[in-house]
């Protein structure tokens, strides 16, 4: 199979959480961070502001390596890769919804990013209706995941 | 900055759509998607079928180049390519929600990838409840947007 290509950072997050024991395990919460959209894709944001949610995808950067198996602080045996969010990934990308507060020119103010200061930001995309599951169920044995 | 790194598909979509033309424009319905894990990978999956929505990441193989105003068919004016989900991106990532019907070992029977034949797979994450927002505002004219 082909190769995916190398990508590149489209700008970068001005973040609360300055280092990665600063970073929350999951989810933000109400905390401010800034995303910085570089001058020449500047233009592509063009009616973003529309969007009450946006899906910010990013590069993990300080994450180093990766196990099929991880632990997590959720539970005492270790659960797949891919069943979790671990930033220990084969492709280290990160992937948050975020609610878009403001947009000035370059710079997005949102709610909502556990990414730390620095993150390279590699796409914004639109957080759309049918990114919205209901009844969704989680958990890592099969029948006892709870459903919402 | 430091550029991200060149990303590898853990996996490839094989799809009921064949080619571009195909693919439905937003959303693929109830249409069945198997997604291949590769042998490297597979041990990632423990568990995973324990969640009824996954997270899929996704290279867009087949587009090329972009531009950061973008024609949709959803109207008559130019949009900017982060207020829009065209495949025509700077990092031509693609995502979706999908509901994961079955595994069998290292293949995930899904729901809802809109993903060509072919198409390398990035990552597979959990969709949890932090992904669940409500009451979002789409539209790309600010004020217009319609809430749901």
């Amino acid at each position: 199979m082909e190769e995916s290509p190398k990508f590149h950072p489209i700008g970068v997050v001005h973040s609360p959480y300055k280092c990665l024991s600063e970073a929350p395990y999951q989810g933000s919460g109400g905390d401010v961070s800034e995303i910085e959209i570089f001058s020449e894709y500047d233009r592509g944001l063009k009616d973003v502001e529309g969007f009450s949610h946006l899906i910010v995808l990013y590069w993990f950067h300080q994450s180093k390596g990766y196990s099929n198996l991880v632990n997590t602080p959720w539970d005492t045996v270790p659960h797949g890769v891919f069943a979790t969010r671990s930033p220990r990934r084969p492709n280290p990308i990160g992937f948050s919804v975020v609610e878009l507060l403001e947009r000035k020119e370059n710079l997005l103010y949102v709610k909502g990013l556990d990414a730390i200061e620095k993150t390279p930001v590699l796409d914004i995309k639109p957080y759309i209706l049918r990114d919205v599951k209901e009844g969704i169920c989680l958990g890592w044995l099969k029948g006892k995941g709870h459903q919402r």
